[in-house]
């Protein structure tokens, strides 16, 4: 269809707003959600977590799972729930022990910078209460609102799985990265396999686009960024239009910062995510024009509310007035955000409804 | 004096290459040095640190510390000497206690996050040391190599002063930032005061050119750039101009991604330094084509050697070979780094000479 930036397409009805984004329309105000929008900062989900007893029994319990990836929905009139789990259920899938460290984030053992990477073999059926969770979330979804599926891109899954855990500056998967190219090589390959698979399987179960995280992608110098953020996203996606040619992928490469105009060209992502540190309006000129953005809040700014947060929001509505915009965070929702100040936000970015 | 860019001027003879270039010349081969050039890498600097017994006693022993920053001159043609000292002497200047605890970074106590601002008084004669290390160094350079005094940038300096040590993302400062403009921004101009003196004094002692090392600029949403990074460093550099003309000022905004270009823009600085994530080419084109670049090999480039160092270090002396250029790591050499591989980097560097 051809369409001409200057003309806001909201005309065509509301159908699934984030959707049309996607496909290259723009709406005034554009669709919003929020990165990490089920999570701590909702009593609601801080209580089913506490019963659940642990994170990973929560996503593995496809009822609690699809209560909590509703919940924001209930309270807020975004356009899009995004499937509750996490970007570290893949080496679970293929057989790395995956636990959740109380204050101090996930680890994964034995961490493969001292193991053989060709002992990962998928196990059967760990992905299948996930899919659980996509068809219980898309039964009871209303009519506008967009199924996200997700997962991790294989350069940050790699990071975790080579480190065994979150790390400053990913410096053991660098390292490794520079000193047995062949092995990371194999690494990345094994991740992107098991990642198709996976994200065919949340398309297949309902969801309707996709998000890749690669929330590690700031810590690579250009040429392995080209190696390790670029080209395997790019396979990815190949693969996946290849598959579902109608299901829309959103990439994520936090922290790309000069690099993000290259992310955008090479890899055919149908979007780009663009993180809270980056200028709307430098991103705006940097990016093509008909190409969708996300983004990108400061968590912090919606933490602080009140002033703050109306002057970032309008800049950010301002710089990408003119181009396919999905408003959200940079970064995931902080925990101690106020419910208010999320209400607060969706009423700047939604007043004008 | 008018020059054109596409003229290389080394046809001037060598003089000090590294100034000749922060003036806006361009040499070929250009100038070199590296971040932490004096550091752990060399076994005459472990040997000295353990003597020593810390490194606030080495930093603080003005003999040893000019020993230290001359070492690595002593085994490699470099342009420059940098000033052996660390940006955490500001805050020790003006009351905070400082220690380096072993593996695990320095600590500055107590934290500002709950301590009182104005208590922050500066403690008399706490950087003369530093200044006979400056004289000291300055006495035994040789003519051709450049003398670089250093001071962390407000905004880094403010982030270890906040949350008393290095933080993985720098959220104290940043919430303090958005929670308490006032006190913050007191903090700012506090540290802007001495930091503007304690460079003042570096000249005076002897330095010819200063770096302002902003390492953790890259994670400020663009406002709050503008506001702790940029606006900071743009009043320092005035008042340093306005004092010392003839003095270059080496901006170096780790992570700034694409705010470089307004950083570059707004401060004045006369030379930016970019970090191993910044493709040089983007870079290249992107700032101004008469703007000195500093940077920017991947220090694990480095450390990896062989065909990869080649490749890496031939990228960015094409990228940049049509401006001023210094060459230099994007971030400090790390501590098991290979002396062959330094040499290797000379050579590649500096061969043709």
């Amino acid at each position: 269809m051809a369409r001409s930036p200057s003309e806001p397409t909201s005309a065509g009805g509301p159908g699934k707003p984030l959707l049309a984004v996607l496909r290259g329309e723009r709406r005034d105000p554009p669709p919003l959600w929020l990165m990490r929008q089920a999570g701590r900062y909702l009593a609601e989900y801080r209580a089913l977590r506490q019963a659940k007893g642990s994170f990973l029994n929560l996503v593995y319990d496809s009822d609690s799972a699809a209560n909590v990836t509703l919940q924001p929905l209930d309270r807020f009139p975004l356009d899009a729930a995004i499937l509750f789990s996490d970007i570290l259920i893949v080496p679970f899938a293929i057989g790395q022990n995956l636990t959740f460290v109380t204050g101090e984030g996930p680890r994964l053992t034995p961490p493969l910078i001292s193991a053989d990477i060709d002992s990962l073999k998928p196990v059967p059926g760990r992905l299948d209460p996930i899919y659980q969770t996509v068809r219980k979330v898309k039964a009871s979804l209303s009519e506008t609102v967009t199924l996200i599926g997700f997962a991790g891109a294989p350069w940050t899954v790699a990071t975790y799985m080579v480190a065994g855990q979150g790390s400053r500056d990913q410096s053991d998967p660098r390292r490794l990265a520079y000193a047995d190219r062949g092995r990371f090589g194999a690494l990345i390959e094994r991740i992107e396999e098991v990642t198709f698979d996976y994200l065919c399987g949340q398309v297949e179960a309902g969801a309707e686009a996709l998000q890749l995280f690669d929330s590690w992608a700031g810590s690579l110098a250009p040429r392995q960024f080209e190696d390790w953020v670029i080209a395997p996203t790019a396979r990815l996606v190949a693969r996946l239009k290849d598959r579902y040619p109608d299901v829309p992928v959103i990439g994520f490469p936090k922290g790309a910062g000069g690099k993000i105009r290259a992310y955008a060209a090479e890899t055919a992502v149908d979007a780009v995510g663009i993180d809270e540190t980056v200028d709307p309006q430098w991103a705006n000129a940097e990016l093509p024009d008909d190409l969708p953005v996300q983004g990108n809040l400061d968590p912090l700014a919606l933490l602080a509310g009140g002033e703050t947060l109306v002057r970032d929001v309008r800049a950010i509505l301002d710089a990408f007035a003119g181009r396919p915009h999905i408003f959200n965070l940079g970064h995931g929702i902080l925990q101690d955000t106020p419910v208010e100040h999320v209400e607060q936000l969706v009423e700047l970015v939604k007043g004008g409804e």
